[in-house]
């Protein structure tokens, strides 16, 4: 088992990383207050991994009761998010209980916010069971739900007790899941970590082929980043915003094509092909660079361009994503390989032209 | 006009209390990032202040949009809180955005949930317009909204950048919402006051005519009474909680009559008489003591006896309170008039007794 500390003051936590945690309850209950908790997870998970969860629990003396969430990220609203509030206070869970999201991004995000305003606050674990949220989304206290007018737009700063990365769970997981993940972990290398992304270039196969070394040096040296810029920048006034790389245009493709219909994964590797070329327009990126990222994404099985979507409504939708500031976007790029910045200074021409160079 | 400070380190911020203070426009410039601020209020407040409001602010360049919500506690809800997130998603408002909160402590309480949930938290004013709110719930940063199972259950602790209290406002409320305002007033000094409990026992009929400065006054020292509490215990791990004196029974009283049908401030006085009831049956008070508080209440005009309301019923509503800690309720008791204290050890048997004692 890895472990890496999220440094945040009096609410620092730990990464666990590893292989069998869910069998062994004794890593949950030195952070739980009471030795009452409740299991959030959805109807896929839920079957795979909580009798697993509770009987863990159970032989520390936890008893655990469950909020099984319908599955998918068209459920990350608020009607399913109050479901769990209906179980916490018809099971009367008090502001002592201990909340644990069992699942994916989708299930973190919905179990943190819940968690986070569940009498103004629980305290809460995160059990990520995809690649992408033992690499991303358990990390950090980021937690929201989807509003039909924009993504994530509902939600709260949130620190979890602790995180358990479980690769065992990942052996479930089906394969467009799995490399959707590793689109956030190509990011880290691309807007930090030069020799990361050098690794993943040496190591992709392995990770394709799911080898649990490979996977527990990427989950790891991916947490690592992500600790340390949330440690630097919590709620995402400057460095923070760096790991938005793709996002931007990203977030427009999952909102114009339908959540779902594209796996935030997905839209991020083919967003970031649009900020790739945003940059080279600027002259940061050469031809070769652009190349270098795009064939990264290609073997890792990810979409390099965009889907059918018009210039104008990418624009439209990019305008009401959070990163707006006084009317101008605020784009995460790509000053050479390995190091990213914000520029808000892209005139809608260039941005435009980025679009439609990585457009079908 | 009077300031007074709230302090909490780079979250510190002034409470403004003073006449006229709605029509200066430059009270709240210097609070905003931007040029930009929606207003939040409700269709009993909007009508008499939305405009004086408006027009202050568009004299110091500031364009204010606003969020009419259906006025009253009932529509403290979800759906409620969610037009306030449409209209925000639909005029494109910004993390850097500030929300105003102008009405009582509904419209506050919602207004503040709303901001501390948008994009995960836009800057946010409070204006309060009743006197329940001056007092007591614009100041310390509690937001919530109600859910079917029980009140303010899901909320955030989230502070505003500004508190203005105008006292003008308070010469359109109705007598019975001044009246319930006292309540909150009174438990001041009934907790931790007792030269402010000596000076409303002096003055209290110049409140109840609503004299300028016995206003000024008394929302003046609630107000510091609430900073000095809030400031040491933000998020209610101790001291805090001493606030909540009549609170636990009142929010029975609340709930089992339904919401809206007692109001907030004469459910706590009711509450405070049986709370203070328990207090004598421990030892602490004694008969003239509980007779001293009776006698405040019924001169403000407030309830100083439950509703039809049976034992049980509030055992079990009181169960589903937020001060429950390991299954045992948490009561706030007077251990002698001017100081409260947290009491766990209450039996249900004194509970009862003191709830009976206090019933129609
Ligand atoms: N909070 C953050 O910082 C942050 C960062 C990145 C992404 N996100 C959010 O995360 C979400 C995406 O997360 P995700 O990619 O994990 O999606 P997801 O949670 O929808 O999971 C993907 C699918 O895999 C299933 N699944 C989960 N674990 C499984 C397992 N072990 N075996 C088999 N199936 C399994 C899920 O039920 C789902 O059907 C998005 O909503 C995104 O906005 C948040
Ligand atoms: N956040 C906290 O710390 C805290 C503390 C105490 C109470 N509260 C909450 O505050 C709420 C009660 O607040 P309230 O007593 O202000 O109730 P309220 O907001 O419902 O206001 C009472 C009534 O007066 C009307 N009104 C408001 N200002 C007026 C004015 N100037 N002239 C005429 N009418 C006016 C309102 O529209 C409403 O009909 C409850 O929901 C309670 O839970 C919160
Ligand atoms: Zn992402
Ligand atoms: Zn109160």
């Amino acid at each position: 088992m890895r472990t890496l500390e999220v440094a945040l003051g009096a609410r620092s936590y730990p990464i666990r990383i590893g292989r069998g945690l869910l069998h062994d309850g004794s890593l949950v209950r030195p952070f739980l207050k009471t030795s009452r908790a409740v299991i959030v997870t959805n109807d896929v998970v839920g079957p795979l991994y909580l009798q697993r969860m509770q009987s863990a629990l159970a032989s520390v003396g936890v008893e655990a009761g469950a909020t099984v969430l319908p599955d998918g990220e068209a459920h990350k609203d608020w009607p399913t998010l109050n479901l769990i509030f209906d179980d916490l206070l018809r099971a009367r869970c008090e502001r002592s209980t201990t909340l644990i999201a069992l699942g994916g991004g989708v299930v973190g995000d919905m179990g943190g916010f819940a968690a986070a305003c569940y009498q103004r606050g629980m305290p809460f674990i995160q059990v990520p069971t995809t690649l992408l949220s033992q690499v991303d989304s358990s990390v950090g206290g980021k937690t929201a739900i989807n509003h039909p007018l924009g993504k994530n737009m509902i939600g709260a700063f949130y620190q979890p007790r602790l995180v358990l990365a479980d690769i065992d769970t990942l052996d479930t997981l089906p394969d467009r899941e799995l490399r959707a993940g590793l689109a956030e972990i190509i990011k880290y290398g691309l807007i930090r970590d030069l020799p990361f992304l050098e690794w993943l270039e040496a190591n992709l196969e392995r990770l394709l082929a799911r080898e649990t070394e490979a996977l527990a040096e990427a989950i790891e040296r991916s947490c690592a980043n992500k600790a340390e810029v949330v440690a630097a920048d919590e709620t995402e006034r400057g460095e923070r915003a760096l790991l938005n790389l793709g996002h931007t245009f990203g977030h427009a493709i999952e909102a114009g094509m339908g959540y779902g219909a594209w796996l935030h994964g997905e839209a991020v590797a083919a967003g970031t092909m649009m900020a790739a070329e945003l940059s080279r327009q600027l002259g940061w990126l050469s031809h070769q660079d652009v190349e270098r990222v795009e064939s990264l994404f290609v073997r890792a099985g990810l979409p390099i361009r965009g889907p059918e979507l018009s210039g104008e409504r990418y624009l439209d939708l990019m305008a009401s994503d959070k990163k707006v500031e006084g009317g101008q976007l605020r784009l995460v790029l790509l000053q050479k390989v390995g190091k990213a910045v914000i520029h808000a200074e892209a005139g809608q021409q260039a941005i435009l032209a980025a679009i439609r160079q990585r457009s079908p």
